[in-house]
C-alpha cells in the first residue's frame, strides 16, 4: 500500500473524553471515529487490526471443528420472553419497535436465537456435538460509555455455542473451546492468563476468562508465580492466615475511641497493628414473605481486609441476592451508630460470620456497640460464642498459597469467557435431541465469547509508549513501513525503496510504502503512533554507502544495513518479534 | 470439509410463505432460517455463499483504490435531522431510543455518517479523490418483507462514497466504479446488466443500475440486441410510433358504447383495433398555496400504451409530487363519470398532454365526456387543438430504436447501483475542503452500492433447476463434492474418495466429502439441492475398472474418468464452468 492512496490523519491531541492509552492512542493514531457516545467508526488503519484479530480467531475455531453461522443483530423479542431475559436482562437490552410495533432487540449476545435453531435443526445425537458460532455486531446500551472500544456500546464479538449429549461431553468441547483460546490469544501476540472465574447465577463449576495482563485492566486476578493457579480475584479463594489460635493473653477492655469509625483511625488511636482489628459489615437478607423483617448478618473481616461481594452472595441464606443493612435496621440490632459496631452481646437477632482468618485471631480489637468505644483484648470463647466462619474476603498479594508458595496479584482486561450452561437455554426453550433410547434429552450447552474489538484496545493497554502503539506483529495494521527521505526528489531512493517494496510484498509481508511529501520527523511519528512493528529508512545518504536503516519499533536506535540484505533482514527481524 | 463434521439439514418441503425460488431453494438448502418477518440466520452453507460474494466484491474495491472502513449499524437522530432524512425517510427508517431517551436510527444507508467523517477528515485538495466503502450490515423496515433475501429488513450491504474536487473528477470516480462493478459482477458469474437509471429527486444525469437478468426480478430492463442501449424501463426513452400525422379521412362521429370504461372494450364493442383508441388518465398537481384548487391534468396515451409514473413525475408542473385525480375533481372538470372522458371541449379547465405517439395519431377514438359515448374519428387541429406533447410512456418490446433496430424488454433483479451525489450531502452537513486557492469547496460526492445478501438469491432465481441451486463457481459453498458409495464399508473406497479429496484440497480446491452413512439417492438429492457445481462419486464397482463418475451440476449423465485422472479432470470441468 502506498501511503498515498491511503487514508491516514494522526492527530496531536486526543479528545479531553479520552481516559484511558487505548482511546487515547486509537483517536491519534486515527483508527478510530466517535460517532455517538460509545460508538464508533472503524477507520482504515484500526479496520485492518479489527480483521486480523477475526482471521486468526476463524482460523482457531474452525480448527477447533466449530462452523461459523451468522446470525442476526436484530432479534424478536418473543424468544427473549420465552428465555426469561426480556424481564431479567436491565437497560443495557435494548428494546425497539418495528413500524407494526412489535418488539425487538439489538443483541448484545445470541444464546436465544441459537438455542432455536438448535432445537429446529438438531434432532438426533447422531448430530452431535456440535459447535456453531459467529462473528457479528452486537450492542449493549451502557449507562455509561466510555474507554473507548474497551467498553463501548456497539462492538464485534465472537461468539460460539456447543450442543452436546451430556456434561462428560459437554466437558470435553468446553476443553476443546478453552485450548483454542490459548492457542488464539497466543497468535495475537498477548501476555494473557486463563483464569478461573466466577460462574454467577447459572453454577457449575466450569468458567474461565482470558485475561490480557495490562496495569490498567478493570479485573484483579489472583496467580501464584510458582504454579498455574490462577482466578479472578472474584472467585481465587484466601486462606486462613492463621494456623492456629493463639491462647488469650490480655483482658476484655472497653477502650475509648472517639470519633474512630474506621479500624485504620483505631489501630492508630490504640497504638496498635491494622491486622490486630476486626471490622463488622452489616448486610440484610429480605424474606420471601415480604412482610416478615429482613434477617441481619454480621461479617466480621481483618481490618486490612476487603470484603469479596460475590463470595459473600454465595453465603447459605444469601441465595436471593442482599443487601447492605440501613441505618434504622443497624440501630434496631446493634443500638449504635456505625462505625462501632461489634459481635459482642448486640441487643437485636443478628447472624454473625466470620472470616476464616478472624476466627483464628486472639486479643483483637473489635467495636463495643457504643459510641466512640471499641474492646481490645477480645477472645472466641470467653467474650463471645465460636464463631460460624466461611472465605468473605478478598485475597491479598503475598497470601501463602496452601499448594505452596504465595500468592500474587495483577491487573487484567476480559477480552474472552468460555462458560458451561448446562441446560439453562435448552430447558427454557424446549431444545431437545433424542437419546440412543429413542426418548428425548435436555442439550447440554456451553457459551464461548470473545470481544474482538476490545482485543485491539487491550493490546494496546498491553503495548504503547510515550510515542504511541506498539502492535504486536500479528495484528498490526502493517507490518513494515519504508519510510524514503525524498521520495519526490531522489530516483536512486525512488528506486531502491521500491525495490524493496516488491521484494517485501512478494514475501506476503504487509508493507506500507510513505510516499507523501511530508518531512521526515512527522513521517516518523506518525508511524511510531500508528505502531507499525519495523520502520525501514532509505535515504540518499545511506545509498551512497548501500546502507538502508532498519529499526523495530521497540529498538531505540536503528541498524544500518546493507541494502542487498535488507528484505532478509526485515524477515527475520520480523519473525523474531 | 467433511460432512460428518459440518451442519447440512435439507428440507422436503419450503415454507408456504416462500413465494420464490431462491426463498424456497435456500430454506429447503438450509442455508437461511427465518428468525422474524425479513430477519434471518445465515447457516454455515449460507454464510460460505455471502462469505465468497463479499470477498470478490472486496478485492475489485480495492483494486479500484477504494480504502475500506466500517461505520456503525446505529447511528445518530442528529446526523440524520442535519441532511433532512430524518424527516424525509419514511416508516422505512427504524428509529429508536436508547435508555438515555436519545434518537437513534438502524442504518439503511450511511451517507450522514460518511458525510460527516469527510467534514473531519478531509481538510485540502491534495488528500482527494478519495473512496471510502465498507461491508455491513443494514436495515430497512419493509412494511412487508418477503421473498427472503431478496426483500428482507435486514441484510448485507457494500456500500462506498467518493469524494472529488470537482465534477469532472467526481465523473472519473463514478466510471471507476462502474468498471469495477462490470469486473465483479463478470467475476461471480451472472448473467446481467449494466442499465441506465432514473436519478430521482437528485437530478444530474449519471446513474447505473445492475440488473442480473432473471424471469422472476421485479424491474423491466429495455435494451437493444443490436447495441449497447441497456435503460430501466422508468427511464427508457419511448419512440413516436408514428413519424408523420396523416391527414383526416374520417368524420368526427359520437358512438355509442354502453358500458365500455375502458379501451379494450370500446375497441372491442366498435370492432376497431386496440390501437386507434386513446385513454385519458387524469391527474392533480397541488398548488404550494394550499387554498388554491388543485390542477387538473389530463394525460392522453394510445389505448395499448401504459403510463409511466417517474417520466410523469418530471413533467414541468409535476416538480412538487402529483396523485390522480378525485372522483369529484372530474365529475367538476369533465362533467362526467371516469370511463368517458376525452380532451374534445371539457367543460372545467385542464391541461392537456399527448404522448409523442398520440400526438400524430388521426382519425382516433377517444371518450365524449358523456357516460356510455366515445368519439371515433378524432382528429388533432380539426376537432380540437393541437396538443402539447411528451413522452409519457413505457416501451414496449418492438418498439424501433431511433439508433436502429428494435427494443427489447427483459426482466432483472437490481443488485447494485451507482449513482453521481454531487454536493447534496455535503452542502447539508458542510462538508467542504480547501482548493488550491485557499477558498473552500463543497466536496463532490458519488455513492455505489451492492446489496451482497441479495446477489445471493438473485444467483439463484437465475440459476436453478428441478432439483435445486446451481451455484456458479466463483460463489458456490464448495466448489466439488466427492459422493463415495460405502465409506464406512469399504476401505478401497475410502481410501480412493480420500486420496481424491487430498489432491484437490492441495489444489486449493474447496472440496467436501460426503462421509455421512446416507443411501446415495439422499446424498445426490441433498448435494444437487445445495447446488454444488460438481461431484464426484466413487464406488467399489466403479474402481474395480479404476474409474470414477464426473459430472457437473447442468450434465444430464456422469462421465467415467480414469482414477488416476479424475482430480486433473476435475480441475479442467472446474475451470470450464
Amino acid at each position: 500500500m502506498y501511503a498515498s492512496k491511503y487514508h491516514i490523519n494522526t492527530l496531536k491531541e486526543a479528545p479531553a473524553e479520552a481516559e484511558i492509552k487505548s482511546h487515547q492512542l486509537m483517536t491519534r493514531a486515527g483508527m478510530i471515529r466517535k460517532v455517538a457516545g460509545g460508538i464508533y467508526s472503524y477507520m482504515p488503519l484500526g479496520l485492518r487490526v479489527l480483521r486480523k484479530i477475526e482471521a486468526v480467531v476463524r482460523e482457531e475455531m474452525n480448527r477447533a471443528g466449530a462452523i461459523e453461522l451468522l446470525m442476526p443483530v436484530v432479534q424478536p423479542a418473543e424468544l427473549w420472553v420465552e428465555s426469561g431475559r426480556w424481564e431479567q436482562y436491565g437497560a443495557e437490552l435494548l428494546r425497539m419497535k418495528d413500524r407494526h410495533q412489535r418488539d425487538f432487540v439489538l443483541q448484545p449476545t445470541s444464546e436465544e436465537v441459537i438455542t432455536d435453531i438448535a432445537r429446529n435443526e438438531i434432532h438426533s445425537w447422531r448430530q452431535l456435538p456440535l459447535n456453531f458460532y459467529h462473528i457479528q455486531t452486537k450492542f449493549r446500551d451502557e449507562r455509561r460509555p466510555r474507554f473507548g472500544l474497551m467498553r463501548g456500546r456497539e462492538f464485534t464479538m465472537k461468539d460460539a455455542y456447543s450442543f452436546d449429549r451430556d456434561e462428560a461431553s459437554a466437558q470435553a468441547s468446553y476443553d476443546t473451546m478453552y485450548d483454542a483460546y490459548m492457542r488464539i490469544f497466543q497468535r495475537l501476540g498477548l501476555e494473557f492468563r486463563a483464569v478461573a472465574a466466577d460462574t454467577g447465577a447459572i453454577g457449575g463449576s466450569r468458567s474461565h476468562e482470558f485475561q490480557v495482563i495490562a496495569d490498567t485492566g478493570e479485573d484483579l486476578i489472583v496467580y501464584n508465580p510458582q504454579s498455574q493457579y490462577a482466578a479472578n480475584i472474584e472467585l481465587a479463594a484466601a486462606p486462613c492466615l492463621i494456623a492456629q489460635r493463639a491462647a488469650p493473653t490480655a483482658e476484655l477492655v472497653k477502650a475509648a475511641t472517639p470519633a474512630a469509625p474506621k479500624c485504620e483511625i483505631v489501630a492508630e488511636q490504640l497504638g496498635r497493628p491494622l491486622a490486630d482489628t476486626v471490622k463488622s459489615i452489616v448486610l440484610a437478607t429480605e424474606d420471601a414473605d415480604a412482610a416478615k423483617p429482613a434477617t441481619i448478618w454480621l461479617l466480621l473481616l481483618r481490618g486490612d481486609h476487603d470484603l469479596n461481594e460475590v463470595k459473600t452472595g454465595k453465603l447459605p441464606g444469601f441465595e436471593n441476592g442482599y443487601r447492605f443493612a440501613t441505618e434504622t435496621e443497624i440501630q434496631d440490632t446493634f443500638g449504635c451508630v456505625p462505625g462501632y459496631l461489634g459481635p459482642i452481646s448486640p441487643p437485636g437477632p443478628v447472624n454473625i460470620i466470620a472470616d476464616h482468618t478472624v476466627a483464628n485471631m486472639s486479643d483483637f480489637i473489635c467495636g463495643a456497640n457504643q459510641e466512640g468505644f471499641h474492646y481490645t483484648g477480645v477472645n472466641w470463647g470467653r467474650d463471645l460464642p465460636e464463631p460460624q466462619s466461611a472465605d468473605l474476603r478478598n485475597v491479598v498479594a503475598g497470601d501463602p498459597d496452601p499448594q505452596g508458595g504465595r500468592l500474587a496479584i495483577q491487573r487484567g482486561i476480559e477480552v474472552g469467557h468460555v462458560f458451561f450452561l448446562g441446560d439453562k437455554y435448552s430447558r427454557a426453550l424446549g431444545a431437545t435431541f433424542l437419546e440412543t433410547d429413542g426418548k428425548p434429552a435436555m442439550l447440554q450447552m456451553g457459551c464461548y465469547g470473545i470481544g474482538i474489538s476490545r482485543i485491539a484496545a487491550a493490546a494496546i493497554e498491553q503495548n504503547h509508549d510515550d510515542k504511541g502503539i506498539v502492535w504486536p506483529r500479528a495484528i498490526a495494521p502493517f507490518e513494515v513501513v519504508i519510510c524514503p527521505m525524498g521520495w519526490h526528489k531522489s530516483e536512486t531512493v525512488r528506486n531502491a525503496a521500491q525495490a524493496l517494496y516488491d521484494q517485501l510484498s512478494a514475501q506476503g509481508v504487509e508493507v506500507m510504502l510513505d510516499d507523501r511529501d511530508t518531512r521526515p520527523g512527522i513521517m516518523f511519528a506518525d508511524w511510531e503512533l500508528i505502531g507499525v512493528p519495523l520502520r525501514i529508512t532509505i535515504g540518499d545518504r545511506g545509498l551512497k554507502d548501500n546502507v538502508v536503516e532498519i529499526q523495530t519499533r521497540r529498538q531505540p536506535e536503528a541498524d544500518k544495513v546493507d541494502v542487498a540484505q535488507a528484505a532478509a533482514v526485515a524477515l527475520q527481524r520480523l519473525e523474531a518479534l
